[in-house]
This record gives structure tokens, sequence and C-alpha cells, in this order.
């Protein structure tokens, strides 16, 4: 697998997994919901939107997907993976249900928040009930291999938690100086925000399908890379993406402040750039000239590169967990190119 | 088992089986805890205060000292259970603290609630943390058993959480008429919110020890009918409770416009009382005078002898669980105490 140089392809064979992946997970989803009766199963109903809103190509089923695509690269059936694919898609949505309530983010998926719609309390309810019920549909499955991916979900939420927590933390501390943010750090909290619970998606759907610890470790950290590519991508279209294809304001994460990986690495890069761009934000970044100033010193100090190439880096760590495990062609080029669709979104 | 005439017990066997569970779960709790890191873990550390301040024949740590005894009943150790008591502990405290972002309330425990002393996204993401290391607590325990008791807790939560919503939807409904909560729903969502969990304690004490399905289901069972005797008991203090006792304010529940046992079945009883009653609380209760007329009319309709008389009865299921089931004489005589202790507390 190699960087992509233009975003001409279809992908069709990761959209056609994720498509796949959707069709296997919703009708179980759905389930779910309705079980939490008419009130809060309402308030569910309401949040999922059934994906209507939410297709495209950056794959907002990513993680059923991973999990569908493991159970198959084991030698089982999709459907074997679907209490993996609910499960990491249940932990997923209570995630940004209460992040919504956490970020004062008043619009998902193109409607108010739940927590706008419904209030803070049933938000936080919900968010709870889907919470259990991830654990649930591993365990009601009766799959050999169930209470392991339940074992892997516990540990992976405790990792999201607690890179929360710490990208919370991160906008406290100064731009620059001693106390400022490290690239390291920011890796560490990226890989437990986002990374752990694609390893557990990818990891869940292996063990499902039949896999031995050895071999879900492998999709475990398939899933890492695969977290850390998309981080890395979304860090970089954060600043430059399209509005039109993003649906977020240019200059998001520099109007907002956000510690992201372009500005970390351009602020600790060192020479002049990184020192303009280090007054500039520590000034505070408000106006048009200013976000395109911060912007183009982000790019100049090499922020931006550097972003792109651990994306690329992480895409290759992608592809060294593939080249390791056996697997049937079709499903190693359906992973493939659902990597290559995440991160090509940013070219 | 019979309804205690007097509070003259000192119920030194159910205290000694509470301090038995809480010098045993502890420090499984706080190894939990601490491997939150110092942010996330200081808040949780906060919120535990260990047991400190909580203390009393109320008996706080009454969740871990039904999984101890469920396990001593079906011949296993004591030891055995904390798996099952600290996921018990952990879940009962995560909705702790996101009932009180919930209902808006600023103390627990003598201080300020983890919102109020953190921040509301705090308070969310320490009881995430919290709700997911419980199903780790117990599927990381490696005993045969544990992944039954984690489908179980899935199943108590998503009880636990409907039945909270039921309650905050009671609220919104008519004191009197058509539409007026009746006793059935009231004990539904008492069984849910309060029984649930109790029946997972049991339930899961007894798993963890060995027991089989059949075996946990009767220890489900005892931990309902405990929940709601406790919940009926709770339900009278919460009007007639001595504030000195209880931490409460007098008339708390009246005043707060809560739906509990004694006002819905006064509001059902029909007869002179039961009307005025009516007319009353549809007006709104507020000055002291209103409080006490209010108190006055609700046991004059009967509603303190029924909830009483509930509370006796969820006792004597207690009882029946406890002689169908085969177990050691002090083990059986802890389960007992433990019971008539928690009901006594309203003579």
């Amino acid at each position: 697998m190699t960087f992509p140089a233009t975003a001409s392809t279809d992908h069709e064979l990761g959209l056609g997994a994720i498509r796949r992946a959707r069709e296997l997970t919703e009708p179980a989803l759905r389930d779910i919901v309705d079980r939490l009766g008419p009130s809060l199963g309402g308030v569910g109903r309401y949040h999922f939107g059934w994906w209507s809103r939410s297709s495209g190509a950056s794959g907002k089923a990513i993680r059923p997907t991973l999990a569908v695509l493991a159970a198959e690269a084991v030698g089982a059936e999709a459907s074997d993976a679907v209490p993996a694919a609910a499960a990491a898609e249940l932990v997923h949505n209570f995630s940004l249900i209460h992040d919504d309530i956490i970020d004062n983010d008043e619009l998902r998926r193109g409607q108010p928040a739940v927590w706008k719609e419904f209030g803070v309390p049933a938000a936080i309810l919900i968010g709870d009930a889907l919470h259990s019920e991830a654990f649930g549909a591993l365990l009601n499955s009766g799959r050999p291999g169930a209470a392991a991916a339940a074992m892997r979900l516990s540990t992976a939420m405790r990792e999201v938690v607690v890179g929360q927590v710490e990208d919370i933390r991160f906008t406290e501390r100064p731009w620059t100086g001693e106390q400022a943010v490290r690239i390291a750090e920011y890796q560490s909290m990226a890989e437990a925000k986002t990374g752990a619970l694609l390893a557990f998606s990818a990891s869940a759907g292996a063990l499902l399908g039949g896999a031995d610890t050895a071999v879900a470790d492998c999709f475990d950290r398939l899933g890492r890379h695969l977290g850390l590519a998309f981080q890395c991508t979304d860090d970089v279209l954060g600043i430059w993406g399209d509005p039109a294809k993003t649906g977020k304001p240019v200059f998001g994460d520099l109007r907002e402040g956000k510690r992201t990986l372009p500005i970390i690495a351009a602020l600790t890069a060192g020479g002049s750039a990184s020192e303009r761009l280090g007054v500039l934000v520590e000034r505070g970044v408000r106006t048009d000239f200013e976000l395109r100033l911060a912007a183009e010193l982000v790019e100049e100090a090499g922020g931006r590169e550097f972003a792109e190439r651990e994306a690329a880096r992480h895409l290759a760590g992608v592809d060294d967990c593939l080249a390791s495990l056996a697997m049937p062609a079709e499903t190693r080029a359906c992973f493939e190119d659902l990597a290559q669709s995440l991160i090509g979104r940013s070219r």
C-alpha cells in the first residue's frame, strides 16, 4: 500500500464492505434500541437516524466494517461478527452522545444533538443504556470468543475515556514552552481516543470469528494504526479541509484552538515560522487574517507535512499487519481499499 | 422472618457482614480507580471517599455484602465474590455520579457532588469509566460464571436506566385522574431502578461462587424483594424519617413533589382524606403547614400503612427465597439480619 497520489479512485471495494456491514448490523442495532422501551428507545432512534444522513466515503460505519472484515479474514461468516459490529457501533454512538454534552456541541449529523433536543438528562441516560447494551450484545451472542471480546471492550473504553480526559486537559496547557503538549503525548492521546475503539472493532470481529489471541492482537494493532492514520488525516482536514466536503468551517480547528498534530508539530519544529506561530497562537487567533496566517505558518514550519507523513506511516503499519495475516485475497483488498479511502480524504 | 416491632436490635450479624464485604472489596476498587490515571483516578478517589463518611446501619455497602453472602451461601469463599462485589459497587457509584448531574443534586455523602466539584464533563467521564470497569472487573476475574454474571449486569443496567427514565417521566404526569401514576407502575419502576442492581449483586455473587442458573435466579429474586423492601422503607423515611438520622429535611419527598409509594397509594385509595390530599397536591404543597397537612392526609388515607405493608411483604419474599435455598446457618442468619436492618430503619 502506498500513499495515494490522487483522490481519483472510487474505493468501490471499501464502500461495498461498509454497505455490507451496515446492512448486517442495523437490524441488530434496531432490536437493541427498541428494547429500551418507548421513551428511551425513541431518543436512541432519533440519535441513530439509522445512518441515512451520514453515509459517504468517509465511512461512518467504519467500526462495524472492521469487525465484519476481520471475521471474514479468519474464515468465518460476516454475520458471525455482528455482535462485535453492534457493540462497536453502540459504544461509538454512546460516546458521541456524551461528547456532545461535554463539548457543548449542538449539532450532530445535521440535526440537533440529543442533549439539545431532549435535554442533558435524557442524553446521559441513553448514553449509559447504549454503553451497557454494547456489552450485552457481545455476551448474549453465545459465541465462543464473546467474553474475550467483552474484556477487550472494557479495556478499550478505559483507553477512550482516559484519552478524552487527556484531550480536554491539553487545552488547559500553554501553547509553547516547557509545559506545552509534546508530539508523543498527542500520539498517546490519539491512540487512546481514536485507535482503541478501532482496535476493539477489528480484534473483536476476529475473536467472534474464532481467532486466537495472537491473531486478535494483530487485528488490534491494525485497528490502532488505522485509527491513528484516520486521526492524522482528520487533523489535516481540520485546518485545510474543504468545508463543502468536511461540513466544518475552514480553519475550524485553528478557530477552536484545538491542539492537533499539525500545530503541535509546527510549534515544536523550531525555526522562524515555528517561533512566529508560537507568538501568534499565544496571543490568540481570531480574525480571518490571523487564521490564514496561522495556517500558513503551520505549513511553513512543516506541521502539515509531518501529519501527512504520520498518516502514511500508520497506513504502512496497517499494511504490515495485513502482510502478517493469512486471509482471502478479496478480504485483504477490502481492508486495503478501506484504509486508502480513509486517508485519501485529505488529498 | 417477621416485621420488626422495635428498632432495638443491634444488627451485629448484618453489620459484621457489611464490614467484611467492605474490607474485601475496597482494595479491588482502589486498584481499579488508580488504573484510571492521575486525572480521572483523582476524580474517582474524591467520589468514593472510601466509605469513611458514609458508614452506618443503613448499609451503604449493601450490594457488595449481598454478593459476598451469596457466594458463601453456595459454599464458596467470600473472596470469590469480590469481582461481583466490585462490579456492583462500580455501577452503583457511576449511577450516583450521573444521577447527581441529572437531578442537579449538589451534595453527595456530605461533600460537593462530583459535577459540582470537577464540572459536568469530568462527572460524565468518570461515570462512563466506572461503568466499563464494572464489566472489566467481572470479565478479567477469569472465574467461571464471570461471563454469565456480566450478561446479568448488562440486563440489570438496562432495567436501571429504563427505571430512571420512568421515574423522571412520572413527575411530568398529573397527581390525580386517569393520567396519574398507578401503584403497579410505581412498583415496576422501583423494581427496575432499585431492585435490579441488588438482584445482580446477589445472583452474580452466587454465579462467581459456582452456582447454577436456577440458584442464581433465586438469588436474583431475593435481591429484587430486598430492593423493593428497601425502597418502600426509604419512601416512608422520605416523608416521616428523622432528619437527624436520614440526613434529609423533614417531609423531604413532599417538598420535592416526588411520586413515592405512600402518596400514590393515598391518592388512589379513595375516600375523604384521599380526595382532600388530591386537591392539596394539585395546588402545590409549599408552606410548613401544607407539608404537615399533606403528611397527615397521606397517613389518614392509608398511604403510610400501605407502604409499610409492602415493605413487610417483600421482606417475606426475601424469607421465601432464603427458605428455598440450602446454605450454612450462619450465612442465612446474616442475610436475615441484613434484611431486618434495612427495613428496621423506618421504625
